[in-house]
């Protein structure tokens, strides 16, 4: 027997192995061609997408194992919005991957590192990515523990700029670890400064955490990260669309951010430069429906000026602290929400009184009401009020303040 | 003959002195009538607004002198909208403070310190307090030049926490220098802080500052910033609803900053902590539906925690230097809300130009464009017009002006 004209025995094996699940034959057929795809088609591809949704991983190798002309691909797809000119493009960005060995190499690398692949069937599919339609993976790759995965459903991601300060590095300890606390995984790119952080915070704090790579899970990027990656893959999980061996490219790194934003529940954006890939991941949040929170930070620091440019240009909310950060995205019923409060609690003529009552001169309600500019009657309704309050009190020679309130003017 | 039961010969002249223009007898019942008001009616007492607007300071200071009825008070007012109730309470706040010696003593207060009274007739009424209504100051007591209160048509009011930290002191300067390089008048409150930088450094940049107080004119609130209000006196104006004598209380304060944020085209609150008077100030501009900006600071720091409140719960727009600033209120496209009134009309700018060009001594470009706060090719421009019209001419040490407006300014 043979699968894609591979010996089944084999294949078969190195499926079970990164399925990491039992499989009827034709799902392990299923499974193996979206491995194989993660190799053909580069992260968001959407003429893959279209074709995988249509006739199915498998039957979509097959077709193209058979060297298909743009007309009889065409066709499979008919009814579908696609035009024949992207299926041309497609079938030519395809056909010079179609080697079948890189990704029998890849998948071994995989069983290797103990890498697992994730398809939408599978119950531990992050069903977040699938807001992506057809610009979703067609699998992913996996180290790490089924417990973090489940987490994605209650995550937030805390994403920002390599070229951190210590402000923001600050800010994004105290997010990650207060966010942990309210029950979120902190989901981010791994990459220096603020992702880094925001693992490294979520560990410390015992929570879940989620790196997403731009390339192979066998070689981690950036290499510095080495240990905190294995560390990630030991407490959480590390997950790419790319097959093991893969290097990441700046194409990846922007399919990249979208899996970040589509596998949290919010995005926030902890600093960031004016031009930073932070950014890129943000847009997408935003095109996703999923909500946006930007840190501000000074004005005069060149790290901040992305984040009051999502604030001013993109409405991401202002997020200050791990409240105002999970109100972006509330776990049970939401909390009540903040009233905007009173500015001053009491009443204006409260106010006016309490500005015309001295603590040390004693002074009768006559001269109170003129200081005040209050009827006689209204003085000495509040004065009673505020003296059963103990803020007030009438002596000798008329009435002071007492109590808590004797301060200066505000 | 007698004016409100006192001599005309006493009060003409100094009803003269602090008019500081040439006024009909009724006119000058007027002055004085407003003038005692200033000192009977609390700061946005709306009935005395009321009052006022529908038989005139004059009338109805006649008519309170006459101890009227709440029954009679309440005629007078038929058809406004006031219950009898609040006729009634505003009958006994007024009564105790209706002793015009006390009015006259402020006015000789006045006179010495060279304050004078702006009525809402007056071509130097700053118009855009009139969007207060009822709430709008009967009359305003001012120190300090013409050309201060014709730039209220084109200021920003900056204002924020007196404990300021470096960082809020650095961003006010750099807003209130870019913001006079553009054109801007800078309005404040003349606390520490924030305020007080506010307008040091549009007076460093040669711009036009305006501060409003909540007390008299004639004693200077902080006293520590005694040195600072002399030079906004003489460099800007210092403005102040409350008569000479009149300390600042809390409730004037709250009043003081309606009129920050009616008098300017836009407010930018640069610190504030999360309970600061500047919320007040964003919460008046926000009523009276000028545009709002907060400057963005550290999350870490308690004095941007107001600025940040702004931004979330009250649509603050997030500026983050002077051009986003102006962007809140563009001079180009400000509505003509403030004009300098029917005397002339002259646009804002050929107003502060015409104040900053001498009949007798020639003065160059530069020097106009830093003492009208226009740009030089503002300047440059204007000229050219104005020299076709014959109203200026260029001599040999620079410009002056010639022909019918060579008079004082309008």
């Amino acid at each position: 027997m043979t699968m894609f004209g591979l010996s089944e025995n084999d294949i078969e094996p190195l499926v079970t192995a990164i399925a990491a699940r039992d499989l009827t034959r034709d799902a392990q057929q299923e499974v193996f061609a979206r491995a194989a795809w993660t190799g053909i088609a580069e992260p968001g591809d959407r003429l893959a997408g279209v074709l995988v949704e249509r006739i199915g991983a498998a039957e979509a190798l097959r077709a193209m194992l058979a060297s298909p002309s743009a007309d009889s691909l065409f066709a499979l797809l008919a009814g579908s919005e696609v035009e024949q000119d992207h299926v041309t493009q497609a079938l030519e960005r395809w056909r010079p991957r179609l080697d079948l060995s890189v990704a029998v190499n890849a998948m071994r690398q995989a069983a290797r590192v103990e890498a697992r692949l994730l398809v939408p069937d599978d119950p531990r599919w992050p069903t977040g990515v699938d807001d992506l339609g057809p610009h979703a993976p067609l699998a992913l790759w996996v180290r790490g523990n089924d417990g973090a995965l489940a987490a994605l459903s209650r995550s937030i991601a805390l994403v920002g700029a390599r070229a951190a300060t210590g402000y923001g590095e600050h800010v994004t300890m105290e997010a990650a670890a207060g966010l942990v606390d309210r029950g979120y995984a902190i989901v981010s790119g791994a990459a220096y400064g603020i992702d880094g952080m925001a693992h490294r915070a979520a560990l410390a704090s015992h929570g879940q955490t989620v790196a997403f790579l731009a390339g192979g899970v066998d070689r981690f990027y950036p290499s510095g990260h080495d240990a905190l990656l294995t560390r990630i893959v030991d407490e959480g999980a590390v997950i790419s669309e790319l097959p093991c061996g893969q290097a990441p490219t700046k194409w990846r790194f922007l399919q990249r951010n979208r899996l970040i934003a589509a596998a949290s529940l919010a995005t926030v954006v902890v600093e960031a430069g004016w031009r930073s890939g932070s950014l890129n991941t943000a847009a997408h949040a935003s095109t996703l429906g999923r909500p946006l929170g930007a840190v501000p930070g000074p004005v005069t620091s060149a790290a901040s000026a992305g984040c009051h440019r999502l604030i001013r240009d993109f409405t991401a909310v202002c997020v200050t602290n791990p409240d105002e950060m999970a109100e972006l995205a509330p776990l049970e019923t939401a909390p009540a929400l903040f009233g905007p409060g009173d500015l001053d609690d009491r009443s204006p003529d409260r106010t006016r009184l309490f500005d015309a009552i001295s603590v040390r001169s004693p002074r009768h309600v006559a001269d109170i009401a003129a200081r005040a500019g209050l009827s006689l009657d209204a003085v000495r309704s509040l004065l009673g009020a505020l003296e059963l309050e103990g803020e007030v009190a009438e002596r000798e020679r008329g009435w002071v303040r007492v109590g808590r309130d004797g301060g200066a003017p505000g």
